[in-house]
């Protein structure tokens, strides 16, 4: 009996939401395999997950992304509230039904759009009174606002609502903001959610260590978070703070649950984060840089609209089993790029979001097999400092 | 032996390109349901053809045109020579290869683009010499470059050369476009075409009865064309001239050839010319429309901004088997579209496209079955003058 029950049946039902397992851990970094378990579905992690702001991820049809196996993708509170609205995802069955989505969706808190995008009027300790940059609607979002929205709009994940400020900023801005995340998040933590919904707490504090750990101590000892979040880390800072800041906040949040670096998606970044213990990430990179001919490869990246790909009957990139790979050359997404033609953003953001979850699947497949050193080695040499393909540097 | 070889083995060849039949005869009307064999495949008529002007039918990917058992596409003779160039395009295998569609393509002649979009600098009995719209560069095209630029293409069909003058213009000005465009036809009858390559006469003549005959007569009298296209149709002239301009230059086109009512597509003036004996037509409103959230349907158009879909669950249409129809509630695509994400319009394009694909086909039954009468008169309610759908009217 004891070697058939661990084997699931077919038909058991899936674990309860939240469930996180940490299938591999690598001997020599703290990178681990895991998956989590959501109301929609299990995610496999270390994970990438696309951004889909008003939702939808730039320029891709759902189907296309469930062929390409995607397991969740992200949302953002902020751009939803203002448009379509919460009540009106709500009344039309939850954002799974409304963007047609059947697999897990994670919502931000809006805190970030609100503090960067929005025309700021005040923030208080009950949250933030701001104009919404589309049509100048005075609004007003705090920690109960931000939860109530998550909850009309019924991801599986939602963030609390946090203080995010810019980089740089005082350590004095810094300390406040902190001091408001974890009131924020005491308030978030105590909130009701939509059925199955998860919820992350956020760690705040900047460039400073002693903020960080205090923030992520005191977030991590609340009851009622699923995971959590280091935020505050792609906010304006150097490359060069930027895994300061997770090594600043990572040991200090619990082993066992998953850890979602907010807002980092470079390759090499990503690598680097999870081998100081992250699970979980999200980035536009992929969606807006596809809209300016930026191609993401194995070997690192390069400009489409460059001459020599003119006249190149070469995919994409050789050897990519994309849509986009499997049918076009070069010279033709160019052609479409340079002619600003819609299916010119939609084939290189197919082949550079199948390039970003092909290389979380071998990046979770080395840690599997213990080869997670040699992948972080590739991933360095193709995107790492000092590669001249990466041109963001 | 007679029986047998009334019906083709499926081994035996298709017939040769330019091969048109005319299977059905409405009995009150000029309308007839036929097939016209190219290089690509057959392409059953009447037939719409959307229009993908810089290689790619706004929006939509070849795959996407495919499921939709779209047959040919259009594609515009003028963009493609300025960007990628027609070299380019030869260089890439021709525009087949070029844009991964192995259907028929029509390339129109870049008459109407080169009186229409450029910077005009000089016409004569050669040609136009005139500045690219994209840069300014300065560049000539007469019957020759056109053919020459249609060949490197390799279109299935290759448009002659016309002049294209807009409406109004004063008779003597349509009379010497009528002028240049026999004596170019004349030059394009004789120059070479790629392996395949069918190729139409245009017919010119404005709202003057006596020119659109005798052009009619000039050019079907010629060696080397394959069809016949009604031109300068639908360059600016009050609807109620539309059609009669089919009337004056429709009767004089061989029976036996297909006939081409060009840039002409609202579906009440398809049914109606189809009434009078055109077979192809193309329209850039389907895809255009699109981009502003109009909806065609059986009952005919209408807006998706209006706040009346808001919180619609209802497809785009009703009982449509379109992708989008199948997938998303009005109050997605809408919310879309308000927020100018892609695949807003990619949803609208593709029902769309596939309304008018649909359409055309019921049309063509109907001609099979007898029942074609019926069909115009359904066309005429939903989108005739006076039906209030019609929004464009």
């Amino acid at each position: 009996m004891s070697a058939a029950s661990a084997v699931p049946s077919p038909a058991a039902p899936p674990p309860p939401p939240g469930t996180f397992e940490i299938l591999a851990r690598d001997a020599t970094t703290g990178a681990r395999a895991g998956r989590l378990w959501t109301a929609h579905g299990v995610v496999e992690t270390p994970v990438f997950m696309p951004v889909g702001t008003q939702a939808t991820v730039k320029s891709l049809a759902p189907w296309e992304l469930e062929a390409m196996d995607c397991r969740i993708i992200l949302a953002n509170t902020y751009h939803l509230a203002l448009r379509p609205g919460a009540e009106a995802v709500a009344a039309m069955g939850g954002l799974h039904a409304f963007e047609s989505w059947n697999r897990a969706i994670l919502t931000d808190s809006g805190g970030f759009q609100v503090f960067s995008l929005s025309d700021l009027r005040k923030i208080s300790d009950e949250g933030v009174r701001f104009r919404s940059h589309l049509d100048g609607t005075e609004l007003f979002m705090g920690p109960r606002e931000s939860m109530k929205v998550q909850r009309l709009l019924a991801s599986d994940i939602a963030m609390a609502f946090d203080e995010c400020p810019p980089c740089p900023c005082g350590k004095d801005v810094a300390e406040k903001a902190v001091a408001r995340t974890i009131a924020w998040a005491e308030i978030c933590a105590g909130e009701p959610r939509a059925e199955g919904q998860l919820r992350f707490g956020i760690v705040q504090g900047g460039v400073h260590a002693d903020l960080r750990r205090a923030c992520a101590e005191a977030v991590c000892a609340m009851e009622g978070f699923d995971g959590f979040a280091i935020g505050g880390v792609s906010v304006g800072e150097p490359e060069e703070l930027i895994l300061p800041g997770v090594e600043m906040a990572a040991p200090f949040l619990p082993e066992d649950r998953p850890r979602y670096l907010m807002g980092v998606g470079q390759f090499w970044q990503m690598s680097e984060s999870v081998a100081r213990g992250v699970d979980m990430f999200d980035c536009v990179m992929p969606t807006r840089l596809s809209r300016h001919g930026s191609v993401f490869t194995r070997e690192g990246r390069y400009n489409l609209k460059n001459a020599a790909n003119r006249l190149s009957d070469r995919p994409l990139e050789e050897g990519c089993a994309c849509p986009a790979c499997q049918r076009f050359t070069r010279a033709y997404v160019r052609h479409l790029v340079q002619a600003r033609e819609i299916l010119g953003v939609r084939l290189v953001t197919t082949h550079n979001i199948f390039r970003y979850l092909e290389t979380m699947k071998e990046m979770r497949q080395s840690i599997l097999d213990g080869t997670f050193g040699a992948f972080r080695a590739r991933i360095a040499a193709a995107y790492g400092p000092g590669a001249t393909t990466n041109l963001l540097r």
